[in-house]
């Protein structure tokens, strides 16, 4: 068995950034020559999600008016009101970092924290419009994302 | 260690047409005599996911009307917008393969490309209520699912 | 090849109840001396959901004011109505089990049955906020977790 991992350290622009990961996650496969087995692409992030979807940049617009629209960025959050919170506050008082309560929400209702793919034959699946995406669904940072393959 | 992949060919009848896998998977198990190992059942498609839940008649018009009004076929997409859209152009003008904005925010809001299962000792493990499904999110249409199984 | 697997019995209190199973992972994972491979832990509910995020207690009500918006669990769900429904009763007429539309659709939306994360020379990996939740989707209730590790 053969097990191998790489992080890519990524700069994301904005709030619903999609940086497609497919040339690198492919690029892995092929290096290291695995013929059959399993990639996992994980977030190592709590507001950054993995998604495997079209690339169109209409796409891009639609997601970003419906979820802004679903999960106001602007509503009130117990996570972003200092007058209350007491955990895991590392950023100054009404830094951005700790105002993110959308994100989270967003975050938990698309679970979106890694996703599965296959090799086979050594050639990464994937159908003829899927492209793997990290998704910033908090302001623009520095990221990371995890790939792992277990295979033959 | 082995591996083993299945193509599965299906034909979604319409929007949000529910088909169980579960049988398909469970007999790959069986015929292939997995011991211990993953299951990861996938889709090819950005407008077709892969989900495990209660299979009840009840719950697919529940799930339709939720989805109907939470990302609306009829609104405005980008997407669909052939005065602006450059991209993936591959239908005639107006087919409705082009004009599937809702499908694709639904898919991304879902997260619904795969789901992993576990064998153990030669049994698929799933609780009392749950079935494998492939949702159609998109018009009906020919799909397929990969099974990938790996296993000591 | 390593497989190892153990399930977790939990008693969730009541609706959106977040476990937290950092700790059981993690010492699953040290207990067995893993070195590198592939943790999956999934739920065996159809109402109860797995999630990776941050553990914050306004996040908490957050979600559960945002989730109850979204899919109101007094409104009308075909599941629920026993009037219509042939399938799967296995509670007394009336019974809160029977009437769990809501924590099934928002299941379906979610895809929340499994998370599937790394370990890596010995460590399970999670990025500084992330943890590992069991979230109750339906009425508070006895509950059952399956990890399983695949490694070297």
């Amino acid at each position: 068995m053969k097990i191998i991992h790489k992080t890519l350290k990524l700069k994301s622009a904005k709030f619903l950034d999609f940086i497609d990961l497919t040339d690198e996650v492919e690029a892995l496969v092929k290096t290291n020559r695995v013929k059959n087995g399993l990639v996992m692409v994980s977030s190592k992030h709590t507001t950054g999600a993995i998604r495997i979807n079209e690339k169109e940049k209409g796409l891009v617009k639609d997601f970003r008016h419906f979820v802004t629209k679903l999960v106001p960025p602007d509503h009130y959050y117990h996570h972003n009101d200092l007058t209350e919170r007491t955990e895991n506050l590392v950023c100054e008082p009404g830094a951005s970092d700790c105002l993110n309560g959308h994100s989270h929400i967003l975050h938990l209702l698309m679970g979106a924290t890694s996703e599965t793919l296959s090799v086979i034959d050594g050639k990464l699946i994937l159908g003829t419009w899927q492209r793997i995406f990290f998704i910033e669904l908090d302001t623009g940072r520095p990221r990371e994302v995890l790939i792992k393959i277990m295979s033959d």
